[in-house]
């Protein structure tokens, strides 16, 4: 089963030895329209794709390499996908651009979805080594942003926390139905959520049959859900966001709880009904239904229920996405396609993998 | 390994087939001052406990029995455990006291939780089938209740995610250090929870790999919150509460957001550390630290820590229990202890089971 | 999303609220020859399949129906996959060529898997019901029978322990390179493999942190294997197979013994990699390696590792599948190609979930 | 909580931050007759035990130590366990007879368990750094050299594989109702068998939804079985193993094949029930049972089972036990009893945790 390359997209992932990597890997090695030519791993440079991720055996992959003395014009590569950690980041998607100025890129890492570089400073605690690409960088929330990514360069993938909390919160905070400086959100991953790095408090043993918070009070997708939100509502917003860490491997489910509201529960259903009629990877469920991750798994979609709760002027929004898939890749590919003028759902239309 | 019955109190578990009935037999089978002389499952009566429950293979116990036809007075019990679906309760506990008046119940189900016979109605449809038991009946959150219930001779055992939430929050209204009309609790509950009746939506297939919320503005623990905050506030409160299922067998964590506070995040933690002090069961972290589920696996401890939200004046609060221990049957055998003189934490010592 | 109907071929699917039925659904979606435009589910007709299974909500499909007093010969079906109970499908099957006799059908049941009807009876303690038919159907393990499956009207899709170990050891008793006397199938299968009625022992807490085998001596896979080792010897074999169950959704691992050796293991391995260098779904890993079932998860591969035993003579061989897919509804999508003459692996491209 | 020290036992737990640590702790905490007065972990020397295992904080322990300078006289303990990695641990073990020739010790590690030191020598790859202490080692799996355990000081506590192997097929050997040479043990494992080192292939996402065989045709615990099965034998046995693990945190089944029987598989069954009957923690189920990991959680049990294979002359025995527990920890206090003295349940009577 080769990837034929002929007038295909050239493809390369950078970081292609964690989850995110491998789930790129996934979605692209079914996309019609792209290949792939290009995969790093600096720490099992020099080693087959099958070694790092044996489900792959079946498949023709480049060698991985190393980023360190890239020859970046001699890849040859029409759009990459950068999934290193932080920093590094800043720095690798300035070369790429310096050594290939019409090359796309889109982002997984956290480093250029801040637009404000103040911002970027307070909660980084260093300045952006890259700041005139931080301002060119488009947030990459296909619902929200459909046609500047269409023309965009850079592409910040947002994070899977966000992409779950903004997709039911924007249209709400737009509409004013509800107080934007009374959300609370209670999140809870995945692990795959917490990478490939290997921690002792990532263990099967810490981690099955057991369940905790982490990050109370502090956490760096709070930054990004502030941006987003001071910007649907007009003026600042700050939020207040709690994740957890479920014994699962994929899935994010945010239970969402608004008040102050200016329409009735019911009403918020239907302005979301209304706002993702026409989208292919959003599905809001009938009023009071209430979504379960494991129906999203290994899909690009999100499902959003709406129920009332029993205080009076107080909703609870539940939403649910594949943290890898629409909190990750799947929204990184759907990225790709409109960069690249492909049909949004393309290589993205695998159903949800239940049981 | 038998269990003599010489000089020791004699117990009775109606509903031995169930979780909480395993777990009751777990618990006593090690309590020094104990004997288990009587075991019902209706539809597995006849049947040994380890055709059952096979951990209970090595152990000499009675032959379950159905309570159809029940010779109470030829029993001989001391005190009864009911772990008997809702509903029949309420007609087997009168049969009880009818038959043995001096016998001592703890009843784990949710009958005689709610002191306010108009509440129950409300809550169930229905008038109670025992209001006069109702009305004797003392709530068996041993911490707040613990004088009443040395003197009870029915003590309606808290249900799971009353008893996470009610430890942290009753100290904290009665201080009047936060706002009791503002409480939002996230619950998370392991499976065991739903018991072991064979539904679908309950099948390891169903439930792995994946999370959601359920009962989402309406269920029946809210009726018993809304009690005891209360109580403690001396006048009514309604809380919102929501309750999620955990691909996990045991533990419960409720995260809590508290606001409108009179106090300091850390005051809070002072007035729980202060609360509890000198609680065997329950344990206050740190200021900050965040309690998981798996480190009271097993044991009847609670762990409760309180952190700062980001948004100035409110708080979020962790605590975590074993619901089938703390949360169910060993806070049983604790409330059995005080009833019967024995020291509280006999036979609850064991450490928690991690990993 | 709606799946278009015009010049697609028209696919049943019977039995589809359980998990091989749900795994046809999500396959068949994705297909694109194919239109679904029959469903049944006798339990649950008249509802939607987005309320048998939420994943299908943003999906057009025909509404659930019930087999009784079916109009077989208005639903116009091009082919039916079977998913029904044993024994409901001899009559149910019979019905259908009896109103279709164009129409084709893959049944997923055990019920046409025996070709001797007297080893039928013997295993199932009656006469077959359709035994005309028995007598046609054509064993559908593609990788073996591939030819006469083109030309079949009625597939016996074999059973997930069974092709998973039968790939691997058809070759090797045909190559006379094992003892097909002294073959031990030590099988561990993930729970979807044991369907989705609701039954105690199935419930998450029964199977959740635990393992066991089951059906020890005694399991209906056994004369199914015995029948293809049989025929692959040329003379009568007679299995030792023991299957267990993992908590996991999805996944077959046999880890198989074979011994009295006629070639090295190293040969053992090199007459697999042979047989199967040019199938799609059956990948030979290098010798010594070993595969894992995640990472065939959701997949229809099929990975074969062959190792040395320490006692010579002797050899391991571990194969994995996804017994929901290859073990089940994605073998029975390969036969369904075959049958309309579309490409083998058409819509079973998907690559493995993994994580 | 405190463990006062008066009059008990002194004991000092090497090692205490790994698995076995943790798992003795918890049974020292509750046994009447001794006290914790020594922990060490290097890596978290100076921290407390609560910061290693947070289940421990509500109880007192001993600040966590280093090895590094140890003074051994000081520390005034009457037994030691030995919980420390491969190697290591000769060099320790020396130490501490030479600084308390009067103390005792139970080593948890690999090291002391091959009385034949050049057995040690071709499986560890070097000679061995204590050999006159290898040489007075007793293998401590209790039910077979219960007697020479009483005096000895210095016990080699059995691996978790073997004890669960060995318990099955020593009295089975020692009769010469089956072939020893036809041994197959297929063995399946909980992830804390692997320790709590943080390695990428123990991640979580790693190893839920999935199963795999490791070390197939080489595990340093076939040197073990090997010795323990020769010993029983009165000559040399070679056998075949192959561990698996499975994704659940505690547990260990072997299904184990044995062929050539000189009697009814009955009669195994009869045979292992007559030699465990007065044994407080081996439980023999009646014929044809099959035991289950999850039903001896937690406790210091081992359930064998005994049935027929469908192949005459052949059976097939399953046997559970936890891996922590009876596997390592309990079975090292089982061994502390006996060496000091006390009954030999005691601390150990826990019921297994299940659900």
């Amino acid at each position: 089963m080769a990837t034929a390359a002929d007038n295909k997209a050239r493809i390369g992932v950078l970081g292609a030895s964690g989850y995110t990597g491998a789930e790129l890997v996934r979605l692209l090695l079914r996309h019609p329209e792209v290949a792939i030519v290009l995969l790093t791993a600096d720490r099992r440079a020099g080693q087959e794709m099958r070694q790092v991720f044996p489900q792959f055996a079946p498949f023709d992959l480049p060698v991985l390499q190393s980023i360190e003395g890239m020859d970046w014009v001699g890849a040859g590569v029409d759009l990459i996908f950068c999934a290193l950690p932080h920093a590094t980041t800043q720095k690798v998607v300035r070369q790429i651009f310096g050594a290939l100025p019409a090359a796309k890129v889109v982002d997984l890492s956290a480093d250029f979805r801040l637009a404000d570089t103040a911002a970027y400073a307070r909660w980084y605690g260093h300045e952006h080594h890259a700041p005139e690409l931080q301002r060119q960088a488009i947030y990459g929330l296909v619902e929200i942003y459909r046609e500047q990514i269409k023309h965009a360069h850079l592409v910040a993938n947002p994070g899977c926390y966000t992409t779950c909390a903004e997709l039911p919160l924007i249209p709400l905070i737009r509409a004013k139905a509800i107080d934007p400086d009374e959300i609370v959100i209670d999140a809870k991953s995945g692990m795959t959520g917490a990478g490939r790095s290997a921690k002792e408090e990532m263990l099967f043993s810490e981690v099955s049959e057991g369940f905790n918070a982490y990050g109370v009070g502090h956490h760096r997708h709070m930054a990004e859900l502030d941006q987003e939100f001071s910007k649907a509502a007009g003026r600042e917003v700050v939020v207040s966001f709690t994740p957890h860490l479920v014994p699962m491997n994929r899935g994010i489910l945010s239970t969402i709880y608004v008040r102050g509201l200016k329409r009735s529960p019911e009403d918020l259903q239907a302005i979301l009904s209304e706002a993702y009629a026409k989208e292919p990877f959003v599905h809001v469920l009938p009023f009071g239904a209430v979504p379960q991750t494991r129906h999203v798994r290994g899909s690009n979609m999100t499902f959003i229920g709406v129920a009332k709760d029993r205080v009076s002027g107080r909703a609870i929004i539940c939403s649910v996405l594949d943290n890898l898939t629409k909190g990750a890749s799947g929204q990184a590919v759907q990225n790709m396609n409109l960069m690249l003028g492909f049909p949004e759902t393309m290589g993205l239309e695998q159903v949800a993998l239940f049981p």
